[in-house]
């Protein structure tokens, strides 16, 4: 551990273990730290020691650092108690203009690592969860560059890459790119079990394209009633915003407008498909489809291929018409490495096509 | 081949030799047909005959069932001259009650088979793209019954389900399930582009979710043009009923209702966790869990594993909080083979967790 002002035993407070707080302890102790952590259900702060994402449940007056890993209506209370030690105090929700606003404080730094994960609770915990992640911090005027620096060098130091965002700014991004894109997986949900009502195994038709779109819906409610109300403002300005496009694409298509319909599909083709991934830079990549039968040696033939040929498979997904007995392999993989492996799958006799992807 | 009514060498017309009508040629000429095909572009019928999906190009004056695989909006045209011959004619557009409506005829069956690929073009062509689809069917009161008996015994043979349907069920059904689905994932890309114009890399924390809800509007505007003008009433009525959902999810964000958001969302949940799978009856699946970094060696160990023990895996894909270097592997599996599963991944280290998924 080298980050300036800290000590040779680093000590580090995580308040609620659950996925994020224990992936932040697992993360923290490889890196040297001494981290102890609390939780409101005790139970899941001593399932936390068990894992090794702690080294003892229990408050500990001499960290470093707290991390504030509650959901987001809990955080202001914790990130207030915590603030009258004299640690640094961070959070990790994901919402931040009513956490921030909530705590004028120089040694808060409102953080966001957008880590996700749709595992729940500490048996989740990953202790590579902030590798390759984008971090945000949302310093105020308030914020003490002391406790910015510590907060972005540890972000840095799990991994992550640290980007400042002011908390509005950091809001109204993630209702365009998460918050809006989640209410509206649901309501889709909802108006096709309404639609098949009477005739419920019709959803069977259901192909893989609403199989996507409607993944993040099969999640528990958990912490999006707080956040819908954390970021009301951000989320009605894009569901306004949502619904005069839906009404311009309504327009087209009640005037048959096939010009229009195309224009607009090729302008989100394009942003799709230049869709920057991953929070660091990396090479570009490729996608390789190959059309399989998804028998468990003919994956595990194409996936050791690539294993003892050295290419790291960055993505790999099965997108299947129907989800029957058969599908695509989709396999993601940086572009240096695609004639190697298109050599490798023809010598196979695997046919199969591949697209660059944006950078 | 025992189809009622065919002699010992069945002989199929394809007419449009892209992805469906190539992957026809080769399921049929796999179950002893004879195929000939025909592309209003000669380059891609010569292409189906070297990967093997036709016998030869051109018409077949002796076809016992020609196929129209041509786009959507120039089916009719080709239906009508096929229907000329004495031939069973069937389609496989994604829209039918403009086009069985225009072909009121004994000897035409409207179909679609749910089997689309996200790959384009002959060279994607796939001889099992069939097995285990729905293959929706659209018999109207003009149909001769030896005709439709034709067409589903056909399907049947392909190894897909056929479900007949009224053409404008079918229309409304998929206006839900997949025209304004994908109308609305072109709709977010595009609201997500336009709110991050000035910062275009903080699209970078797009995480899964967001990826999968847009995925499909990475594709090109292909079809699309002509679906949606050709089911323009199926798509304006959901999509009014989009706008009015949106409008409910709207009311339940400003006033801050929890317990109302919770409710949509945990109705939502159900409907997609129920979602039923695949075009045939099939073992109960779970999920299985499991966090890895994605190096190609563990990929490989744990799909090698399965392969080994002869577990099938139905459906894998990575789900990633961020697309960097790590992830949590997603398995579908047999539930039955769960135990062996779970007591495999546990001798060798792998932490996971898992969950039944609906019949």
């Amino acid at each position: 551990v080298s980050l300036s002002g800290l000590g040779p035993d680093p000590r580090a407070q995580v308040v609620g273990t659950g996925l994020i707080g224990g992936s932040l302890g697992l993360a923290l102790r490889r890196r040297g730290w001494t981290v102890s952590g609390v939780d409101q259900d005790e139970a899941r702060a001593v399932r936390a020691v068990e894992i090794g994402a702690l080294d003892r449940s229990g408050f500990d007056a001499a960290a470093d650092i707290v991390f504030i890993a509650t959901p987001a209506g809990a955080v202001v209370a914790a990130a207030r108690r915590a603030l009258a030690g004299r640690a640094v105090v961070t959070d990790v929700a994901g919402v931040k203009e009513a956490i921030v606003g909530a705590l004028p404080h120089p040694r808060f730094v409102g953080g966001h690592p957008m880590a996700g994960s749709e595992q729940v609770g500490v048996d989740g915990a990953d202790a590579d969860l902030f590798v390759g992640a984008t971090w945000v911090l949302t310093p105020t005027e308030q914020t003490d560059p002391d406790a910015y620096a510590l907060v972005a060098g540890v972000a840095g130091q799990l991994g992550a890459t640290a980007v400042a965002l002011p908390p509005r700014r950091h809001d109204d991004l993630v209702a365009v790119i998460s918050h809006v894109p989640h209410l509206t997986a649901a309501t889709l949900m909802n108006l096709a079990a309404d639609a098949a009502i009477e005739h419920g195994t019709l959803l069977r038709l259901a192909a893989g394209g609403f199989r996507d779109m409607t993944r993040i819906a099969a999640g528990h409610p958990g912490i999006w009633p707080d956040v819908c109300v954390e970021n009301r403002e951000g989320i009605l300005e894009v569901l306004d915003g949502l619904t005069d496009s839906l009404s311009h694409v309504r327009k087209l298509v009640a005037d048959a407008d096939r010009e229009g319909l195309t224009a607009w599909l090729e302008t989100a083709r394009e942003a799709r498909v230049n869709l920057p991934t991953g929070g660091m830079p990396r090479d570009t990549s490729v996608e390789l489809r190959i059309p399989v039968a998804d028998r468990p040696a003919m994956l595990a033939e194409v996936t050791t291929l690539f294993g003892e040929m050295g290419i790291n498979i960055a993505d790999i997904e099965i997108a299947h018409s129907v989800e029957g007995d058969r599908g695509v392999l989709v396999l993601t993989i940086a572009e240096r490495a695609l004639d190697e492996a298109s050599g490798a799958l023809n010598a196979r006799g695997f046919r199969h096509s591949h697209r660059r992807l944006g950078p």
